[in-house]
């Protein structure tokens, strides 16, 4: 591996200032400047020594200081790698009050990291949001795609109707019914999966110097698309049972946004499932102040025990929520579809911009998915996810109980996939415990990623429950735990 | 059907003007403004009488002036359409200087029109840039899609490499190096589609306040995704070899543009292809001057003697060509696969851009595409493509030869699927025809919606002679000369 043009430094061989000092000073300049994100792994001391054209030693110092100092983390044998500043100024400084830096690909970085590791056999990985690679119904679907081919052959294999297939849009439209919705198929677009639902909501409807109302922390792709977007972003307070209402009240008077995102039922990344009285407040609340709500209900399907309340769109007295669902978390991410109701007057520059980017998933699976979704599988499908998410969150919170240190706290959530877990204040945070569980093979995603600002939270870290069976997530947080002791050293 | 609220005419009954007049400049002022585009079906006459509470006559003698004036194609029995008025004025006066108004969205919807009437049983049409349907290979990837299934199971269907599926990758990559295009695959990304490759590079590239040069007439869907786009579009002229380079110089010199956008392989709505001379003195110019090229190539494979010149971006000195190609003309419109080749400087841009958007295909639609590259399978469909195509494109010439008035012109493109015709100037226009000829159930596309600016050019349609077998296309024709002597009346 060569060394990144980022570590070309040029010394000043002859000044006053000793190399190792001159190169640990560019190191931080690339830390602080976000060149050199969290978790970055550096150059090999012999490498960037050879490169600069110095002694190793000069290196292995600049090393050790960044290492003293909380820049890196740095260990012979494994290697060095940034950490998170942001997180371990925490303790000491308030977090800073800005969106996190348009060109801080950070986050952005992470997630592709996180995919590609998940698919490693090596790695045990809680890190993505997606659903069990073991419990996706492959056989069914494969009979479905079989069915549409031969019913509809080369029909669905041409261009399709940008709005979406009309079988799709009805079978849609029976589920939203059973979800306390009443929707038209004309109010309704399919798109390419709930991503590029929330993208083209995002991009569609607000302007530069809009006030946008999110929860805080949040879904990081939401984040990535307010980046960069002139978009005004204020945070809003969370607690057990969804955001402060109170919270979103004074913000309404402050700054009139126009838009509220949330995750009302089982959030991204806390589990929490707002109760149906503070949804009746909300929904009454933005009603009130002209607040259209972004909706985003692709857990709804994944409950345990109980179905949730309804969803928000379901409540509202006014036509002012953009409700976004799919099927990608309960069903199969790789058909890559979702879809949005649209209040009516929002539909057709919704609809306009959909047909100008495309933004649609092929006939052929949309028609397969409502094949699928016409014979009744769907349900026995969600009864048999259910039962399997109830077996893994059990065994995920028998795992935590047996293993972790004892003042970490996790949520036993009532649906959805997440576990939001707490390590003890006093021990490394999770950036510097998350290092260690990559050596030990195993991976989570790391807390601070999920806030839009600066994080004051380093200690949190999401495990997603429902990735494995109940064995593996049992080794899995074994692991986890042993990576927390080789963090406090 | 009620009558749009558009229709909502406030009549003063007691003024001077008379109630058919004020219905006129109503109207009028519709047409004028683009709330009526060009096509549009008025309500009829009684509709809009008990509409707005007036005699009948009243609004037969609106239509009866608006008739007489151009404004509208009216008759008994038919309907009244708004005519193209930029079309009719073309003779008199100059193109107006603007690119087509941001908010006329009359090209998108006509494309839409164009491919909901494309569908329907009853009407045959020789509008959408699809490939043929009777062609598309549904067996052979049914086949692709079980053994993908059977052997990867539910890999697939979960989320897949954001950059593309490895094996696809590989296997474009090994066709490139047949267009002579020597690509690494980590310069690739796969898209949903080319259009979606088209929409990520404009909008991820280009700045407001940057210079585009476009072909004229060029692909619709461009002139729609640079609309309100802030950028400025300055249009080539073209002659019988694709656009002209001394256009091109002499717009470099005077606007410094950023890209130039075109196909020079078998062009749409053209079907000129670019010859190799032209393509090296291009790739030259562009290259001396800095000007990027966003090379669109989906037509290369449907050659239909000799195989088109290489690619631009394999003759090109520079690293300053982006390459767009899929297999939505030559294979599978609903698989929804494109793919781009950046330039190095470009490609983090792009790739970012692309994660954000998650603009990919699913991997099971991927993977299945590169099974069925990997066994030869395309070759011998392309050749069977090309045979039938040929025989198309005589039975297109033939039918044009023996039914349409005598002065009229085509194209015999040496591949893509589209003939340019041009009527007789001095009979009537392209759109004028186009209402006479849905009445006969056969419908094209009018040549003005490729023109990025208002168009001076009213009398030419194009036809893709590729979508049907040869006796639908001489029905088709003698049905379009029988609208184009209606048209005449």
């Amino acid at each position: 591996m060569s060394v990144p043009t980022l570590f070309d430094i040029s010394l000043d061989r002859h000044g006053e200032s000793p190399l190792y000092q001159q190169i640990k000073r560019h190191i931080i300049t690339l830390i602080e400047d976000g060149a050199l994100p969290p978790l970055t792994r550096l150059p090999a001391t012999r490498q960037l020594a050879r490169h600069l054209g110095v002694n190793r030693i000069t290196v292995v110092t600049a090393y050790a200081e960044l290492n003293a100092e909380d820049y890196i983390s740095s260990q012979v044998g494994r290697g060095s790698f940034v950490l998170d500043r942001a997180a371990q100024r925490s303790a000491q400084s308030p977090p800073p009050p800005s969106l996190r830096d348009p060109a801080d690909w950070s986050a952005h970085q992470f997630n592709r990291e996180m995919m590609r590791l998940a698919r490693r056999a090596d790695i045990l990985s809680f890190a993505p949001g997606m659903p069990a690679t073991d419990l996706l119904p492959v056989e069914a679907y494969r009979r479905a795609l079989n069915q549409v081919l031969r019913a509809a052959g080369s029909q669905v294999l041409q261009y399709g109707p940008v709005e979406g297939d009309p079988a799709l849009l009805q079978a849609i439209t029976a589920e939203l019914r059973r979800f306390e919705i009443q929707a038209r198929p004309q109010r309704l677009l399919v798109t390419s999966g709930a991503e590029q639902a929330l993208a083209l909501v995002l991009r569609t409807i607000l302007r530069r110097g809009d006030h946008v109302l999110l929860e805080n922390p949040t879904y990081l792709h939401v984040i990535d698309l307010l980046a960069s977007s002139g978009i005004v972003v204020h945070l809003v307070r969370s607690d057990a049972g969804g955001i402060c209402l109170d919270h979103v009240a004074r913000l309404i008077q402050m700054h009139r946004p126009r838009l509220l995102y949330l995750t009302p039922t089982f959030q991204n990344p806390t589990g929490v499932c707002m109760p149906l009285a503070r949804r009746q407040q909300l929904v009454e609340l933005a009603a009130r102040h002209n607040l259209l709500i972004l909706e985003d209900d692709v857990y709804r399907h994944l409950w345990l025990g109980t179905p949730p309340p309804p969803p928000l769109r379901a409540l509202s007295p006014a036509d002012n929520v953009i409700y976004v669902n799919g099927y990608s978390k309960c069903l199969l991410p790789g058909a890559r579809i979702g879809y949005l109701l649209a209040p009516t007057a929002l539909y057709a520059n919704l609809s306009a911009a959909h047909q100008t980017l495309d933004i649609a998933a092929g006939e052929l699976q949309q028609r397969a998915l409502a094949t699928y979704l016409h014979e009744g599988q769907f349900a026995r499908h969600l009864q048999h996810v259910r039962a399997a998410h109830r077996q893994r969150l059990q065994a995920m919170n028998e795992a935590l109980l047996a293993h972790m240190p004892a003042d970490t706290k996790w949520s036993l959530p009532t649906g959805g996939v997440f576990t939001w877990v707490q390590l003890p204040s006093t021990g490394p945070s999770a950036t510097t415990v998350y290092v260690h569980a990559l050596e030990l093979g195993v991976t989570f995603a790391p807390g601070h990623l999920f806030y839009a600002a600066g994080s004051s939270d380093s200690h949190h870290l999401r495990l997603n429950f429902a990735l494995h069976p109940p064995a593996a997530i049992h080794d899995g947080i074994r692991r986890l735990a042993r990576a927390w002791a080789n963090a406090r050293g």
